[in-house]
């Protein structure tokens, strides 16, 4: 197969037959990240040894604001927190089964830390400004790693869900003021053949010096097509797009806990001034 | 040169001698995320065609929460724009060098545009947990980009100073309510030399079950020299780490108009209930 013709195939399972951008240079690293599927089961296969720290590698070698390193990451081994967590996060079943689930954190507690070692109060940290960082920090990282694992055949999932509770989050892991659980990572070897999900076509989320959406409904109607036979194809509960956004948007309370976020991150350490 | 001999030599790069993880499997792909360094200085050399399109469709494979994609990214080509985006950033000259400059953006607006083409209000938009969703999305999405960047020989380096005046950006890019660029990226061809930046050893970030920071002062003593040495070679204003978190963060005022962020969001449309 030829560069060109596998870069087609994957730009036209990522967008569909009738978006398929003009696309130019091409890499193997670039053909892992278009072939991305989330998975939401797998195998109990343990992973080679070092796996974790190769990981966490990737993860560090991320950017990080000013290099201030604002994220952490717990690796939830104890199938009893696990199995809590899993109840947080509605009862997703593989947060128990992969063989590695990890936690990220937005993480200012280790630079106030760091403060207090010197007698030093770091007035910054209690703003929205800090919590952005950190929230920043740990999803650079946690790509990173998922990027790496990826490369390794392994398959990953993440799970937001984790802000069901963050609070109850905080104390399964001991966290400590300012410390905030963004989302887990499910990491193990895939146990289901799953399908490339494809995503709108560039025109709308791609704009050149000002934000403009003149043909946004039309975009919007060709992307609800496209997934709309996808999900057809899963069973899923959507047929479109358009109805998905707007049934986990519409109320407040389809968020679930997620909607008391504001009052749970103060009584974590994040004031967000 | 084995794939053992690459992989030492990558983490100690990342590391430092005294604290090399005991990592394991390896890639071309991992290869590339250790190698990853900010840059700050471009050649002029324009960018192979189709580059833009290949990025974002990288971008766009990133996992997205709920596949609600609430993200967009502006391409700024005019130069007056990116003048006035370099002032907005302390003046960064590499914004207005560098042969690609994208803005990355949580946007909330999309889908807040296709509630009101069915006349229904999304009403959990106005949360503080949807902000945090497409601040990830966003960032996902932005190091992916990165990461298929790089993958092609190009540098890249974030600008979170787009922040010192995120209402300012909106109102250069013409973003709606409910769209907030969170930073910039550079993307260009390197123009200079520099060195991989080591970052804290891995037991100051990584936890197993429950958060527990029992050495934490050594780990900071160890990474303070390790950084002091990269420091002094790169004749840095602080020799250790530890003073630079401290300048960087005692003060709101250090962090310029990134203190008024809460009130910018809620004039942007972000009230962050």
């Amino acid at each position: 197969m030829t560069t060109s013709t596998a870069n087609t195939q994957a730009l036209t399972l990522r967008y569909g037959q009738q978006s398929v951008p003009a696309a130019g240079p091409w890499s193997s690293t670039i053909e892992g990240l278009l072939a991305h599927r989330s998975v939401r089961k797998y195998k109990p296969t343990p992973l080679e040894s070092g796996t974790l720290e190769t990981l966490i590698a990737a993860a560090q070698s991320a950017s990080t604001s000013s290099n201030l390193q604002c994220w952490s990451v717990v690796n939830v081994t104890d199938p009893a927190i696990r199995s809590e967590l899993a109840k947080i996060a509605s009862g997703q079943k593989h947060i128990e089964q992969c063989p590695l689930f990890l936690v990220w954190l937005c993480d200012l507690s280790r630079n106030r830390r760091l403060g207090e070692a010197h007698d030093i109060e770091l007035t910054s940290l209690e703003l929205t400004e800090s919590f952005l960082v950190g929230v920043v920090d740990a999803a650079l990282a946690a790509q990173n790693a998922v990027v790496a694992a990826e490369s390794l055949g392994l398959s990953t999932v993440y799970i937001g869900a984790l802000r069901n509770d963050a609070e109850r989050v905080a104390q399964l892991l001991k966290l400590p003021q300012g410390a905030f659980a963004v989302f887990g990572l499910c990491i193990g070897y895939a146990d289901t053949e799953t399908e490339v999900k494809p995503r709108l076509p560039q025109p709308a989320v791609l704009f050149e010096n000002h934000y403009s959406t003149p043909n946004e409904h039309v975009l919007r109607n060709g992307y609800d097509e496209t997934l709309g036979e996808f999900s057809r194809r899963h069973e899923m509960a959507h047929d479109t797009w358009s109805a998905r956004v707007i049934d986990r948007t519409q109320k407040k309370a389809a968020v679930g806990g997620r909607a008391q976020l504001k009052s749970i991150l103060e009584r974590l350490g994040f004031p967000l001034r």
